[in-house]
């Protein structure tokens, strides 16, 4: 026990170092190390008395609010894991995955507690339903502040190491949701990963913006504490209050995805704004495009850039391109397309569909493995035992590594088309339909072909009042990429396209739409 | 396996980052990592041909050279632990810890092979022996070089986590030197606890001149790799060497006890060697006084100083006293006095003899728990169950916390006197004492004493040509101490002090001269 690395550390640690600084940030309220966690323990407190013991779970749908915060830390140090989940998804899907992970307690933020008939009746009746936010509790549901101020502190329960903190739900595309088991020592290990990159220490003032369901988020919720540094909380991202509030409470770091910044730039508030607190940006799910940059750059003289590739089964981050890569002098060596290096802990790999390493150049599935890597999928022994098949996380994702160590990240392996024994990249092929100025999304897949195996078929909409043909936009590849690259068929769609839980376009349903057109005779 | 960390993942990274890059330079030697790491594999293959494997033991005796260096990674690699001896030790001493690790290899360096008989006896013969240096091998001996040569890589042999990587014989003053298991992840710890301070990265340039058979330096050889950065060895601390070498190869970090700084500032070459090339020099071992604090910032204006606290079975870092809390505007917290803040993922306590916890302000025994506590005492279950009670290592330091979260260490538990239900620190006497112009060393303890329990003795040596009295001395302290701190008696010596084996005034000792002249009717 005495060697094990635990969450509840981090925030005694942060007690110990800041306990009468500021530790939250929301609004109007604010919290120092000593109040926060003063109120984590009551509400541990509240938690154990209404059942959650060790192994158990606290599912919470809640905005961005220091109730989050507080239940992250309280479901823990109440001996159990938290369960945040995703408030975009559809109601059976929340249903589902409350049945799945069978909650102790149900925390709903503000807004959410209509959900609450028919998430009690997924999780089986008889968990307490908890309203975290101001003001009254509605019927059937119990107040969080309340509770907490008629509950006494209860001790750390000390889980630690491999024991469960988070089961974290990833919105698969094209099957039902996996409930990723996330341990104390994964969090540790992204601390401990990106900590020197990020320049993190007590001084730091982080924003929290994205939502907390996401791994990116969580994982800066116990990395910042770790640090001891101050957590500011906005119920969503939103260009002008995120600008407000970088202002307001001097916020040194936080993590956007690159149309954030785009819809920050086009903010006219941004120009009258000063944002010199900002010390490090970091981004993540997409490469940087260099015009991005070079605008952000400029509007931000003193913030560094930091990207970051990862996904949630590895807690999340395994390469950092870090602030150096972004400056302007290392843009001609074109790594501003790359994932970056492996950070501290993590072992990369490239392998072929037999798992034999491949050297750097050559494309194949990333591996990883280190003490980020996740426990596995929550009930799922089946598909835990082939993702870590031989010791490393395979992640679904096709890369290569440069010879100076740069990963990369070309497709999702599922997205991979085989055409004629040829390797297509359906990323390759959107970002050449995405060049064309008429196209505003576009979607790449294969297609059952006869002679082929599969056919490239592409689905694109257009901008507002343009207008183009299908034979002009497969010409337009063909001017960019190889023939066999080509889409051999496209699709113009007046529909938007169709989109999966994480809001990214839903290339299963296309292909089922495919499908069923093709079975009723059409094309 | 895919969650543990492993000190190979960290040689592996670094050749992945900075394959082409300089990993060590020694002397005229300059190997890089991919160079080293060939080195180290095909070195296993030697270990692992000569017998030895999972869990087996390397003793190493030698100057630091890239061959230690290679020793070290190449036990771990195949399998086994490296067991660095502190060559400063006797020979009945060395062979006492031959005896008891049992080694499977003895490799020692150029200057050592005289002791060959006497070691290979120890360790009960039939070991093979392997000379580090270059040239011819003694009699009796192989030449690491050769069989290097002549060997093929081994593949890393996959030990992690909890498994012994070194095993580390502290010499203790009292008692028989103990042998300090420290594991994959205790290293790993103690990189990730202070990483981010040391702002290391992979364009740090390390200078090792402190012995590596001290954790403190065995700690660097694996965060310099986990950094990918560049190891510079030279055999051993002279001043004038360390000056010209950080010139030479531009060393970026470097540590030392503030005795050698000392000896830095009053070498004439200080003064004309360009050492912009600093930029973080740690200390550890003792307080750094502010007038040499003041002298060597003045001297090195580039540089930014930090203060480690630990011991070998920490692995050692758990406090740091950072850059900020060196910088002259924080010399009047007095805080420079103190060991600083616990390190990342460190949790530190104070408790009193029931092992109860104390609050700030109040002095007791520190106490420390986390991933870099060592896996336990070699061969000795007592004493680490005695060590690691109710998970938590007991330092045998005593100290108290500040209410800002600053740790300061006042005593040795043993060397504190208790007289008349009064605790006495030793350490305080001695900086009273040390105060007088005449002073050059002493040392006090307790004596046992009738009414008193133990009384307050001090034994001191005086400064060449300096004269003063018992008297004198004893009036000096009472003019700062309180009465019941002051010596009752005072001895004082024309011989030197003597010595532990780590070159410490051995209290132990000089209780056994009194203890002896007592029985014989003396005083």
């Amino acid at each position: 026990m005495n060697k094990a690395v635990s969450l509840g550390q981090a925030l005694r640690r942060a007690v110990h170092l800041r306990g009468d600084g500021v530790a939250v940030i929301d609004g109007t309220k604010t919290f120092t190390w000593k109040a926060f966690s003063d109120r984590v323990a009551r509400l541990a407190g509240v938690f154990s008395a209404m059942g959650l013991s060790h192994g158990g779970r606290v599912v919470l749908l809640s905005l961005n609010s220091h109730h989050s915060l507080e239940c992250f830390f309280a479901a823990i140090h109440a001996g159990g894991a938290i369960t945040p989940l995703n408030h975009r998804l559809a109601l059976g899907e929340l249903c589902d995955q409350v049945a799945d992970c069978k909650p102790d307690v149900i925390v709903l933020g503000e807004g959410f507690s209509e959900l609450r008939g028919d998430l009690l009746a997924a999780a089986g009746g008889a968990v307490p339903l908890l309203h975290a936010g101001d003001g009254e509790a509605p019927a059937g549901m119990r107040s969080l502040d309340g509770l907490i101020e008629g509950t006494d502190p209860l001790p750390d329960q000390g889980r630690c190491g491999d024991d469960l903190a988070v089961l974290m739900y990833t919105s698969g595309t094209t099957s039902a949701a996996k409930g990723v088991m996330l341990s104390h020592a994964n969090f540790v290990a992204n601390t401990a990963n990106t900590y020197g990159e990020l320049g993190f220490g007590p001084d730091i003032v982080h924003l929290h913006h994205g939502p907390l369901f996401h791994v990116a988020a969580a994982a800066r919720v116990f990395s910042v504490t770790h640090a001891a540094g101050t957590h500011v909380l906005l119920p969503r991202f939103v260009a002008g209050e995120v600008i407000a509030e970088i202002e307001r409470t001097r916020v040194t770091h936080a993590t956007f995805v690159p149309t954030m910044l785009r819809a920050m730039l086009d903010d006219p508030a941004l120009a009258s704004a000063d944002l010199s607190s900002l010390r490090v940006l970091s981004y993540g799910s997409a490469p940087m495009p260099e015009p991005l940059l070079r605008e952000i750059m400029t509007a931000l003289p003193g913030a560094g850039f930091l990207q970051s590739y990862g996904m949630t089964e590895l807690s999340p981050v395994v390469t950092i391109l870090n602030a150096r890569d972004h400056l302007p002098e290392n843009w001609a060596s074109g790594r501003l397309r790359s994932a970056g290096k492996p950070v501290l802990f993590a072992e990369l790999g490239v392998v072929d569909a037999q798992d034999r390493p491949l050297p750097p150049g050559e494309a194949g599935e990333i591996v990883a493995r280190g003490p980020n890597v996740m426990l596995g999928y929550w009930n799922r022994p089946d598909l835990t035992a082939e993702a870590l098949r031989g010791g490393w996380m395979h992640t679904g994702d096709i890369g290569y590594f440069d010879d100076a160590g740069y990963l990369f990240v070309i497709d999702r392996l599922k997205d991979m088309i085989i055409s004629g024994g040829e390797n297509v990249y359906s990323l390759e092929v959107e970002n050449a339909l995405s060049a064309h100025p008429a196209v505003s999304q576009c979607a790449v897949f294969g297609r059952p072909h006869e002679h082929w195996g599969e056919a490239v078929h592409a689905v694109a909409t257009l901008k507002p009042g343009m207008a183009t043909t299908t034979h002009e936009l497969i010409a337009h590849c063909r001017a960019i990429l190889a023939h066999y690259k080509c889409p051999r068929t496209l699709e113009i769609r007046d529909q938007p396209m169709p989109l999966s839980g994480a809001n990214k376009i839903s290339k299963a349903a296309l292909k089922e739409e495919l499908r069923a057109r093709e079975a009723a005779g059409g094309a």
